[in-house]
């Protein structure tokens, strides 16, 4: 009768090719106008959206698509892991150049549905574009018991001040990604956490639900831009041990403490806890470990503590602005 | 003590100006790394994210930046009238060029803003990033009391096809701002609805409060594009009589009738009533026509009547991958 649009043929394909059948209630959005989805009675809805765009956040001639798919789903859920949350669904919102609408879209929808799966947050909706460039943007949707959200606003003077697994990995990966020749491969452990990060959605879910984490956020722009926000959202100042920091054990001394203060992209839990509490925190969960770097403070300086002395920490991560 | 990261100082202008507190519970997420929103009991959550791109949605020196700022909001929100929800609150993801951070970026928010309030949808949080073209995706958090959402796929055989206001005028106003040299100004009733369009809230809530329309859609690319939606929605074909349509009266009556039947950018609803039920619906709602335009067919075709005969009704509107 008449040429299905185009644009509804490739939101057929996405939906498709994510397993979401158009009959399933949180997957509406892909045949409607809207997604429709209910929350759990006693729960408080977790919302955040995430760009991922070409040039900024990826390179289309070095990052794998199925990375990127992977990618831009985790980094989104890991905002909702830092709440404490349980990522639920989501939508994506999807511009793309029309030549790329054949393999690298099937490709980067198989890392998208990979990640789907293991984070248990189905496709709910979203939007296509086209564009010159691939521009992304996520909205995650998640859960946590009403009252139990960890937010950046809860830290007091004297709380210890922890990280989860180590810091500076992912930058070191995306090293390893600039020197490789045409599209990357996952052939380390840091190229793998570069490429495919794992949002610490248990740790997160297990420090809102014991009570123990005072305020948290995860480490996605470095920990010297992030902990400064951390501590804005408190009020409060911190004192970093720089012997404490869990660097990377992959590069040079120095180069690993230059990446665990500034590299981003780790998606480790920056979390406080009281020192009260801070017997009740194990040294590993689930085989990743915690590491007590500092504390808070009133005084509203963020100083880092080196064998050279004590001085200010000065922000060198992430700033699209900068 | 360290230079605050301009990034952060973005996001707290933004949050100012859209006259966000940052203790308010949903506007949490400008401030953390999620917001956090309790929906009503009873209720259902309604999901939209919609991209708004410069050169493919609007053109940087035609489209004033007050009404990038109305737009971006209002055409997501008409996705929400389309399920017969209310918005609560959104999250806006900006992408700028850092000359536009200044004067373009405060008319945008303060459209954006006149946007919220007119519309009952609170910023609660988005993401920013560096471009050398302004991209937006505006995600959109909606309730509609359970069970009551208007979809796509209840239209049944038999029913009658309605559409509110008048068809094509948005694209009408489109045609006008090429032609006008320089920034766009809202100097006449077609401008006006292309730059300022008002999503059909309360006729989207009434029509689901009263159980009145079987299946229901907005019209953002157009009727010919969009009718067939509803209709594979419903498995369902419909029949439309050209003289019927509620074309503009602004334009030559074989260009308004083409505008009609392709122009996008519309924001009327397109909704299907039983025949049982149509007695029920006035013939204005609240000023705002509500114009009969044809049934639903079993037979799966899409046919126009005109006064050459009935032919089939070919898609015409906006697709970005055509």
């Amino acid at each position: 009768m008449k040429q299905q649009a185009k644009e509804d043929a490739l939101v057929g394909r996405i939906a498709r090719q994510l397993g979401v059948a158009k009959s399933n209630a949180p997957a509406l959005g892909l045949g409607d106008d809207a997604a429709l989805w209910k929350a759990r009675g006693g729960h408080e809805v977790v919302l955040t959206s995430d760009w991922f765009l070409e040039g900024s956040h990826f390179l289309r001639a070095k990052h794998p698509p199925d990375a990127v798919g992977w990618k831009c789903l985790a980094r989104a859920v890991s905002d909702i892991a830092a709440m404490g949350g349980a990522p639920r669904c989501f939508l994506l919102s999807l511009a793309l150049p029309p030549q790329l609408t054949g393999r690298w879209l099937d490709e980067f929808l198989r890392g998208l549905k990979r990640a789907s799966h293991a984070l248990g947050c189905q496709a709910a909706g979203g939007d296509t574009s086209r564009q010159d460039k691939v521009l992304i943007n996520v909205t995650v949707i998640g859960e946590v018991p009403a009252g139990r959200a960890v937010l950046r606003s809860g830290a007091r003077a004297g709380d210890l001040l922890y990280v989860s697994g180590t810091l500076g990995q992912a930058d070191l990966g995306l090293e390893q990604l600039r020197r490789q020749r045409g599209m990357a491969r996952a052939s380390s452990a840091a190229l793998r956490k570069h490429l495919f990060p794992e949002p610490r959605l248990k740790l997160g879910q297990w420090l809102a639900e014991k009570r123990l984490a005072t305020a948290m956020m995860d480490l996605s722009d470095g920990l010297s831009t992030d902990l400064p926000r951390l501590c804005a959202g408190s009020s409060v100042g911190a004192r970093i041990r720089m012997d404490c920091l869990p660097a990377s054990s992959l590069a040079s001394p120095a180069e690993a403490r230059k990446l665990a203060l500034n590299g981003g992209d780790d998606y480790e839990l920056l979390f406080t806890v009281s020192a009260r509490n801070a017997s009740r925190l194990p040294k590993k969960f689930h085989g990743l470990p915690l590491t007590c770097v500092g504390a808070i403070t009133k005084e509203r300086k963020i100083l880092l503590e080196t064998e050279r002395g004590i001085e200010p920490m000065r922000s060198g991560g992430w700033d699209p602005f900068r």
